[in-house]
């Protein structure tokens, strides 16, 4: 599609319309006709595609199957568990009728009156109360068990202020739903999706996490315990990038699932739930891009090695043509997606700011003067540094500079998350130090009314009670009262 | 899962019973808790996975890319293309509300009057309407065309008499909507994707489709042509397996989309769309499959090989482990998906009936004395032809037949389709043929009302004006007036 390649807002003008800007002009997607519903458009839906792919290949690795639930969930569903309906009932979409008919008065179409629900339906924000009516068809005996099925779905929560990819009213998603005979096979599953989470996050996006646990106020509704993965911006906001939930027996209960165990006792059905949503393109925009446009990881570039002929006559891009096509051969057989642009309508300047905006890792330029010399220019997207290589074993080379530049952006990422962490011990500091962004590991009491009242004075919530790390007690610092270990605070998407 | 394995209905004692009865018992999907849709379950869903990736690669291969637009259209998107809503209004699941509240009567959860939308949204039936309001903004000149986009999705068409797989409220598909710049280069897309539609059903399901032109009374709604691929039951019937729709301008004009053509005038956007659905299970279900359950092609078959051990002691498992296990391996590194069932919890022949439930198409079976003398018990699912083989060699073995299971169901199907299609001359030949099932090549005089008389007095309707075979002219069997060609007719599903 021919389109200006306009500027950019700068990250440092305006943080928050330098991402729209960069969404809508990169071409991963755009707003819908429908409020709050985006449409991803093709070159940001190949890098959901590339992340779906690899999740998949996780999820089927540690065991996990696809399934398919429905769409619709009847709405006494879910005012079977209380907390989950308190959690979602404000935000669901409401299916009442089946039918429309042609309007009377001739304006079109309107909703037939005689085609009204019995039972409401809610379009699905999530697939925990009909998967667990189905489960409970599906489990009599411990033989049943486990359970480890995965769902690539849609959903759709009604928010009131969307952003694309990181709130949207319907977003795209995996939710894995497993049964298990035992609280601790079901912590233990719980635990593992959030390490294939944060394995995902960290090798193929590239993008630092901390894994910890939510504190009550950010559960789960529904949950026990929410495992979560939490990534840290450029601007120093974090974002909550994928969580994985014990679920204990809530919806075995709520839904009377029961099995026999080996004692030839009934029990309760033990249950996690996990998912990972388009919000991670967010999270993969926000953490790598510049003022130039998107920067992608390798890993996950549907395009990883832009090649773009100079030339001024057919004869040169001839010439071009024949010294570039067995190294586009060679690539493509290292299993590495090039592009070869020698359309002749558009300025190689023209190409050069396009890849750059999209987001390409490599960028290789040649001309006839390359092609005396023996040589190609080599950009790298991540630091926009231009070198001269030498054509022969230029693929190998480039092979090399993928990795050197996944790794580069990932320690670049976990450099700026590092720097913009600190640790404060009293309140005081910690109303400065939010001011200035980042995460802060600070103590708490660990009550939901200590983390409200920060959350109210400082906009700042409790992003995880990190797993890893220094787990010294101490007392916290707006109370005074126990505290069993730092936390982290940010202020977030 | 343990479940009984229990007999299935016979196809020659009530073929619609066999089939609902099939797809319970080889665990494809289940009736869920929202009328009219299905939960497809880990196995069926498996062989939806093979289906999508197959299909999609051909779609990248053809030049396609995927995207994604929003689930819910707006109400007065369907009114701008008069054909369009009149097909679909009568199906379309309604939101009105986007908000529940807690029961003022304590009765759970109820829908709240003071979220009602301005204006309601439709469940996407078919996309058009959203697609084409959204390519508006990506075309302007000729440079932006073609567009070649698919979307892998969920729509809902709220039919009142539904099976699963065949005709569900809820179902998943890919559709394909592109845009041209001429009305010869849409309908060689159109072309193209039937095509493609049918090289997948016959290659890869082994069900041989007749490629061909709908009637006008059987078009999609809003197309100026619609190609089907049309496949034969087991019963004689006949489903409608894939369509690809040439829709002109139609869609263009309802959008109000045009393009700047490289005379620099303004003209109208030419249309597709094309679509297969997983409605395709049901194809691949009936077409193959037999008494004793499934009958899957390996080309689509999740479990293409299955290996069953036959031990009496721990010692002879352990024995034939050693000799499997090189075997498992070097059908993997064929590509071949394998498995070793050697549960200890299950018999034999609870195993065997169990993969022949579920289409395996190669069941291997070794015991001690088949170690003693070299050999291996083969059994073909397609035939249920036992044979004696030998251990060297075996995976190579294995490679070639499952080709010639492949070749032999397409045949058989083949073979059936022609056994069970006849040429009629007379309308009261024709009704005397209908009751016996099949297709029937009949002439007719191209009006829907002739057409609409036949299906009324027989229940049979036009499948479709074949693309190849016999061309000659003659006259309609009802009216007697001119006929171009003969036209298939058939009950359908």
């Amino acid at each position: 599609m021919a389109k200006e390649l306009k500027e950019l807002t700068k990250r440092s003008d305006n943080y928050s319309q330098w991402y729209n800007d960069l969404v809508i002009k990169a071409d991963l997607a755009e707003q819908s006709a429908v409020r709050g519903c985006m449409v991803i458009k093709p070159y940001g839906y190949a890098i959901w595609e590339k992340m779906q792919h690899q999740l998949d290949s996780m999820f089927k690795e540690t065991g996990h199957v696809n399934a398919y639930f429905p769409l619709l969930i009847p709405k006494s569903f879910l005012s079977r568990e209380a907390d989950h309906v308190e959690g979602f009932a404000k935000e669901c979409a409401v299916v009442t009728h089946y039918r429309l008919k042609n309007d009377p008065n001739g304006n079109g179409v309107v909703v037939d009156p005689a085609a009204r629900l019995e039972e409401e339906l809610i379009i699905r924000p999530t697939s925990e109360t009909i998967i667990w009516n189905t489960y409970k068809n599906w489990i009599h005996s411990y033989r049943d068990l486990p359970i480890l099925c995965n769902q690539w779905a849609n959903v759709m929560r009604w928010e009131m202020r969307t952003r694309m990819f990181l709130r949207t009213a319907e977003f795209l998603w995996q939710e894995g739903h497993t049964a298990h005979t035992t609280k601790e096979e079901a912590l233990e599953e719980a635990v593992k999706m959030l390490n294939v989470y944060a394995d995902f996050a960290e090798k193929y996006m590239a993008v630092p996490v901390i894994k910890g646990v939510k504190s009550a106020n950010e559960r789960f509704a529904g949950a026990i315990e929410t495992f979560t993965i939490e990534a840290m911006m450029q601007d120093g906001k974090a974002l909550q990038s994928g969580t994985s939930h014990f679920l204990g027996q809530n919806f075995a209960k709520a839904f009377d699932v029961k099995f026999i165990n080996k004692e030839n006792q009934l029990e309760y059905v033990w249950a996690t739930s996990w998912g990972v949503s388009t919000r991670l393109m967010g999270a993969l925009i926000m953490t790598h891009s510049d003022d130039n446009g998107l920067v992608l990881p390798p890993n996950l570039a549907p395009i990883q090695v832009v090649i773009v002929p100079i030339f001024k006559s057919d004869e040169q891009l001839q010439q071009i043509n024949e010294v570039v096509n067995p190294i586009v051969d060679e690539l493509k057989s290292m299993g590495i997606s090039v592009k070869y642009d020698n359309a002749d309508n558009k300025r190689p300047g023209f190409k050069f700011a396009e890849y750059e905006l999209k987001g390409v890792p490599v960028r290789l330029a040649i001309g006839a003067r390359d092609i005396e010399n023996g040589t190609i220019e080599i950009m790298r997207r991540d630091t926009l540094e231009k070198s001269i290589g030498q054509l022969q074993g230029i693929a190998s080379h480039v092979k090399e500079l993928l990795k050197e530049i996944q790794n580069n952006i990932f320690q670049k990422a976990l450099n700026h998350r590092e720097s913009m962490t600190t640790t404060v011990d009293t309140y005081d500091e910690f109303k400065v130090q939010i001011e200035k962004g980042g995460f802060i590991l600070a103590h708490w009491d660990g009550t939901p009314e200590t983390e409200e009242k920060i959350k109210e004075e400082t906009k700042a919530t409790i992003r995880c009670i990190p797993l890893d790390g220094d787990k010294t007690p101490g007392k916290c610092m707006v109370t005074g009262k126990h505290s069993a270990q730092r936390v982290i605070f940010a202020r977030n998407y």
